[in-house]
């Protein structure tokens, strides 16, 4: 479970609007970017808001064996957000996963990008907050 | 966009074997602990590594109305990873999400728990690596 967690919000999207409003294009993307560094999808599920006369938006996931990619869209603020989570116990998936997303995030050419790292999986980790699970 | 993503580490776990090795047992605690609260899958996708006579682990997502929760297990070390991502632009999910994430937490009996709360969807919010997309 030992790895690393991109975590992405992206503001004023300037892609076509394809990308922000149809979740069959917005799946072509995730798997395609997934699967260019060597990542692999087991499964994928996506889920357009709206209809297609009047499409709100677009929410998906790939599955993959090294964890999971889920995007969100909000077409009517042309906002993003990715996670990208990568286990790293048999091998080292961190730069595959930074390039899937920097591929993401040049696909949506978004005008600001709020970019986060987390480490998972590192018990009593920095910053973590341990709880009580009888507490919890 | 704006919401709360909790993100949860689970150690050493003594849960019934199959909430570990059985996607459709995962699946099925999944969907219940979203649905209790009043959260709204609108689909989900769950993987079975290994095979019936040596289940390896599972993972899975369900893709929510208000953005997602993906689980992954680990058997051979009895860990398990959440995330359960809401976002609260229409109504606060927050409570409902706490509460979802409590009773999977509970579920699984972890002798450690190490959880985190990230806000998402804070333009150049606190803690954020504000990144040049030219450069990304």
């Amino acid at each position: 479970m030992f790895g690393l967690h991109l975590i992405v919000e992206l503001y004023a999207c300037r892609c076509p609007p394809c990308l922000l409003d149809d979740a069959n294009a917005l799946r072509e993307l995730c798997l395609g970017v997934c699967e260019r560094p060597g990542l692999t999808p087991v499964g994928q599920v996506f889920h357009q808001f709206g209809s297609a006369m009047a499409a709100a938006g677009a929410t998906g996931v790939v599955v993959l064996a090294e964890s999971h990619l889920a995007v969100h869209t909000w077409p009517e603020t042309r906002a993003v957000t990715l996670d990208l989570y990568v286990c790293n116990v048999n091998q080292d998936n961190s730069l595959a996963a930074r390039e899937a997303c920097s591929d993401l995030i040049a696909a949506f050419l978004p005008a600001q990008v709020v970019r986060r790292e987390l480490e998972r999986g590192v018990p009593r980790g920095v910053g973590a907050l341990a709880a009580n699970p009888a507490r919890d």
